[in-house]
């Protein structure tokens, strides 16, 4: 059963006791791509649209859902994040999300941050899904997370 | 400003109106992937635990998720959806996660079940991440839908 | 596997499919208590309060669990309540509890009576927790249905 | 206790029943404004942010919240609407926020339009407030209704 | 971008980062009013119904508001409110609405003070509109805070 | 009013003010029984289904009802529990629920632990309502509370 720290000892999930970690200051960074067209792409980035509102939906969507993560995975800890950033950028082949959350707590937000990128990339989907069906959401992953036992992370190799 | 359907004509975003378009059956079909080492594949599948278990909290996410998938995306109709069931089929580098989902409605649940997928394979990501921290969640598309005025829709090339 | 329609074909947990199921109009009566001390009650029926204030509280906790049902019971359908009240009845040894829930819809609403009971119940007891932390809420069943394929259902024999 | 309708003869608060109410299309209009200093207004105009955005993400609350009115108003019927949209006028004194939502149902969306205006409203206060502390949110109204029995209504006189 | 904030350099919406603000005591007040016609404000009082009791459901709706304002607000950050309470007062054309929030965090009260005084308000219109459609809910605006840098406001000039 | 903390002066609901009491860690232990026909628990410990599915997913629900008992207990402050547990015992007439729940907070978790419980039974309940309809969710009570200034609170007597 080693590692699996959500399961007790009869095999059921519960969510990891974290009473006696001490509280300290935590931030992850996560990224993901939406890969669409390049007509798509030049939609919202010009399309008639004054610049930067479908992505402004995404952005507050993306902050949103990192406040609301633990209702949304069953076994995460509520965490009250002190920040929370959503940036974009255009790329050839779509558009690169990039999160960034903090808290100071008894764990850690990775899964804020990748909820906060999720959330944003199916924001993009839902208001771009007129103009073109197959987008495709690749690449979701933690980049980096600081604070805790663990200290600090970066991901080594990265898939372009 | 042609296809951006969420945008009113000052450019903000708006929720589309829907109300005059009949009610007709609806369902959609996604899926995505997670990637993962071997050993933490063995341990989902195997791993001292009840076979299952972390697919059966990830599929409990993917559903109720779906249920919410309005609050998430900000420009999502309520939707009441009718059905829900989501699918795991192990690969030999990490999980592929399917969704269907059906509602009798004015407009589609493409949303209700790219979103479900997602909240799957994030679950699974937390559940798994005591074990390894590089997963990635990748190809998450749609895959089918139908119902609607475009009536059909399957997606033509897919990547693998 | 006969009767358990929660579950998919993998053993895994999905909301039931009732997309073709027609649209009836719904009920459902349930019932529970929460015993207290003499002097609980006394309390929540006079002392010094306005009286039924408590009850105010429990009622309007019972009315928003009802309608948020589906959110708290994984397997749930969302469901459009048009209806929802709940009355309580002092006795001897505590309070009787009873929702009555309405909606139209392709499925039942047992569990949005069954739960709005269950939320008022809990409310009084954290609000009479002060005075008294040996309360004990018994006896949730349902006690009525109609509406659907199973037309009527009454509970026949009932507890006391 | 004639014309309150969200009494019960217990005098407690229920949600009224309005399961046998024909399902008709509702519509809503409902408007009001906050008041801010000249400053503040042409920061939020032009202040060297790309223009709208504080009103970008105040019109996101308000199609957000309007979903979610039936959880935020305790005897409110959940409804599905099919349409939101908040528009924004500047004038003298500050802006005015007007919101308009339909749904098809057995009750009308009245409260879910005030909620919208209340929520893009108390959304911009949050995002203008470290620059101006005394903003005031001041006439929201109902300023059209139509669907239902009553039919159409509205507003005769209007404060200015 | 001087004062402004939430918005990060490419001018999109961010949550302010505070996770090096200290914790302190924070605490808000806030009103509003609704104005409505003396026979309906006679109806709330007295008639037939229970002292109090739409008052009674607006006191919950706007306390429970209160604990999901960063729900409903986009920008506002997670708090874990330590106090709520909300008091009305008769006027001779409405009701007055004062909410006091408490919490010890990094971030004041001020939007949860003003959000619950909207929800109570907002509440009572819904409670009282089959007698009265033209109700208005007016001078909502922040009374006083304090804690954080900024220590103590009290606003100056109070409309009446 | 003596002991009615939840009330404030005019005998209205408040959330009562733990501002300036101190954090101190806290854990609480409830219990629940679901009463089931001897067939039933077959069906839920064999029946065909890998084992303990139902109990999977009750146990899901009830973790994440824990986490949001201040969404639906009017009166219960927001807490960040940093730990949930449910486990079910199978007993002669039914199933036996017990969770635990900890925090560190200014207030105790009893109310958690009870919703927890109260959402479990309810799971079970609505998985196993197509073969038995007559179940009863009964002997909700604390089993076990510790921290604050009582210290440490245990069941004395214990229905059977």
């Amino acid at each position: 059963m080693e590692d699996f720290t959500h399961f007790n000892e009869e095999g059921h999930a519960r969510m990891v006791d974290v009473s006696e970690k001490p509280v300290t200051a935590r931030a992850a960074v996560a990224e993901c791509r939406i890969l669409m067209n390049a007509e798509t792409i030049r939609l919202v980035q010009t399309g008639g649209l004054p610049k930067g509102d479908v992505l402004s939906v995404a952005q507050v969507a993306g902050i949103m859902a990192a406040k609301r993560t633990y209702e949304i995975i069953p076994m995460c800890h509520p965490l009250m994040i002190t920040s929370a950033d959503i940036r974009f950028s255009f790329e050839e082949k779509g558009i690169l999300i990039r999160s960034t959350v903090k808290c100071n707590g008894e764990t850690g937000v990775e899964m804020e941050a990748l909820t906060a990128c999720s959330a944003a990339a199916l924001t993009v989907y839902d208001m771009c899904k007129a103009v073109q069906k197959d987008m495709e959401i690749t690449d979701l992953h933690l980049l980096e997370k600081s604070g805790g036992k663990s200290h600090f992370y970066r991901r080594e190799v990265q898939r372009v």
